[in-house]
């Protein structure tokens, strides 16, 4: 009998509306499983097992989450460290702010637990979501980086923490994770998820996700969040647009391979592919995407910058300093070329369902000091569509790879279809 | 020889640049004319005289602020209370959040700082930006409500409090309460002042924007803001569409004339004025803008709403309470009515440089018991271009009445340029 520390969310949540899975018994699983592993993965920033063995004895239905009360009723929820929770510190992964207690959830957290999701922890983050790493291991192999900079919530869905996680993503920060640790990362339509609360970076990028270990997780919380039908399976076969996108000078060969072997059996399933190359329009976007990011980052820590510049890391510094030293009408055009590549992809994807891509370079790299290469993220992120990361195997090293669905803005539900629709091939 | 306290925020610049004018000199002017007015006025949520005065004692150059060292340096700056100050409570307008002290200022007020100017105190917001009022009145007559919801920083700059302040807009909270006190209005276009530390309700709507008695005043703040060149006059003169807008039916008689006066003069000073109807495409959005205004504030508040429902105020729980019933399709379909729009207003302004509306639909109505009718400003708002309001003489009641200049997104520099332009024309 599989572990309930192990079973999808979606699976967990019928058994707990069957009566067959107690939501304290699964809340003390992912105890048990913490207690073994934690000190190897270091996946939380915070952590008192006392609230979650508290919010899963209370009656459903409360302000404060409980099972099984809702859609998440019973579910255990890794909360990433950028995201505010009024019971458990909020240290956004820097020493800036330590000890930090703020006096509200953020608006994703209290409508996870409005609907019965039960806050496991706060799990780390890199420094404010951008490059400098927290202290989290890859669940398998504690000598690689489980990426970023959502680290601590795709390494705890992999390490049997919690079935579900929040990840937030600016370039990278959710695919790229759920692709090295081999679980499934969810980045929503840009502004679908409410960001009150989260400590926000780049206003134009940022974008509030999701881990979990399967499609149909996914799914279940960020239709829980907003109340949109996302579960529905998708059609007979997509148009598949085959893309390897300004990533792919860096795809290691067996990442390369396994999006053409999945590509090949999507297509032996009836799915049409069609190898498409980058359009200028979107290497434009890809060009731009630091632009933005940085550029808005510099406001976005505006304070930090003036008041704490010395607990800011070397490495972050330097980039907002090269940041602030660009002409103000640098970021206004980069902006706009984002406007023209989002109407670009829109035109692209009239003739097709899905754009299939990388979801990372390579296998997790080696060493915890740095979290790998966002380079086939980024561009995706900025068109501020749906992007998901399916585990498709393992390569060279046997570590977890994945690949990437991207659809265009809106299309969430539509791509979380295909995304089970591929998700069954790949299995297949 | 003029008050300081009654000098526009760009000739205070010049003074205090020249060595005419000492910041402290200037802060105490405010703090006299506070001490004078405030008991009626009622503009500040809080106020602590030594935090400006130890500001403008200071030497320039410093994270904390203080004059001159840069391009607001020794200027006293109004801080609407739903932008974060580390160094006052930050209440956002509710109970709910009495005594709160933020740890770190707003992206929009360190940056302040930065730029030298001097935070004078907190202003009067609405409950968390929407409907139920502050105790604020407005400085032309203590018996009308200032309008909202920036109602402490623009009745303070009207008051001679300080020359600039902040106020932000999701409909008409920034537009309204300039022209119902008889001072100048800017909201830029979306997204050009960074959020960060700001309690946002409509993350779609939600724009940071300012207060000044003169056009070159909100262009000498926003450019500092954003090290932007905002600051440049406009050609000869505009091509101008009068349009009256979703508010026409709303508009008073003698603001509807004041307007046709306004354009009629641009007309003789040589613009080109078009009256034009309200295109379709900008009906939606006018229709769409509530939709999404309180379905995304349902998510804003989602902590509140669970946790502190008695402490909200009734009109708010039960606009929220309409809304959160709503299908979240609504939310969906509102979001892409705006889309259209912008486009359908894009293409429309190919003809025109400035669009010419009511700022509000009549002077400051009678009571302090609600703010006005934002009836002449949501539309223009979820357009997400710049929008300004200027003053323009009294009404029947001898009340400031006020018009209004919309452009579409990213053109702030040339509608502030016209606007001076308009401005100009109406000193006449």
């Amino acid at each position: 009998m599989t572990n309930p520390a192990d079973l999808p969310a979606a699976e967990a949540a019928r058994r707990i509306a069957a009566g067959r899975l107690a939501p304290a018994e699964l809340v003390e699983a992912c105890l048990d499983r913490i207690a073994t592993r934690e000190p190897v993965v270091r996946a939380f920033s915070s952590l008192d097992p006392a609230l979650p063995r508290r919010a899963a004895a209370r009656p459903p239905g409360g302000p404060l989450g409980g099972p099984p009360g809702g859609p998440l009723g019973g579910l255990p929820i890794g909360v990433k460290d950028v995201l505010d929770t009024a019971d458990l510190p909020s240290e956004y992964g820097s020493p800036i702010w330590a000890g930090h207690r703020p006096r509200a959830d953020a608006s994703a957290v209290a409508l996870t637990r409005a609907a019965g999701g039960i806050v496991m922890g706060k799990t780390v983050t890199t420094e404010f979501a951008t490059r400098h790493p927290g202290p989290t291991s890859n669940p398998h192999d504690p000598a690689r980086t489980p990426g970023g900079s959502s680290q601590g919530s795709a390494a705890g869905v992999a390490a049997g923490f919690f079935p579900l996680a929040f990840g937030t993503q600016t370039a990278g920060s959710v695919l790229r994770p759920a692709a090295y640790c081999g679980v499934t990362g969810f980045k929503p339509s840009f502004g679908l998820i409410h960001r009150a609360g989260m400590k926000v970076m780049s206003e134009s990028l940022d974008t509030i996700g999701m881990f979990g270990r399967t499609v149909e997780d996914c799914a279940l919380f960020a239709g829980a969040l907003t109340r949109l039908d996302l579960g529905a399976r998708a059609g007979s076969a997509p148009r598949v647009a085959l893309c390897f996108g300004p990533g792919e000078a860096e795809l290691s060969p067996d990442s390369l391979a396994r999006i053409e072997a999945v590509a090949e059996r999507c297509a032996r399933a009836g799915a049409q592919v069609t190898r498409i190359p980058l359009p200028p329009a979107l290497q434009a976007v890809a060009q731009a995407h630091p632009v933005v990011m940085n550029g808005e980052t510099v406001h976005a820590l505006a304070w930090e910058r003036a008041t704490a510049r010395a607990l800011i890391s070397p490495v972050l510094n330097e980039r907002l300093d090269e940041a602030a030293a660009r002409p103000a009408s640098a970021l206004i055009a980069a902006r706009a070329a984002f406007a023209e590549g989002r109407k670009a992809f829109r035109a692209l994807m009239d003739s097709f369902d899905v754009l299939l891509t990388a979801a990372a370079p390579s296998e997790a790299p080696i060493g915890l000091d740095a979290t790998g290469d966002p380079a086939c993220n980024a561009l995706w992120t900025a068109l501020h569509g749906p992007c998901i990361s399916l585990p498709a195997g393992t390569g060279a090293a046997g570590m977890p790879l994945g690949v990437q669905l991207v659809a265009p803005f809106g299309e969430d539900a539509a791509l979380l279809g295909w995304a089970r629709w591929v998700e069954d091939v790949i299995a297949g």
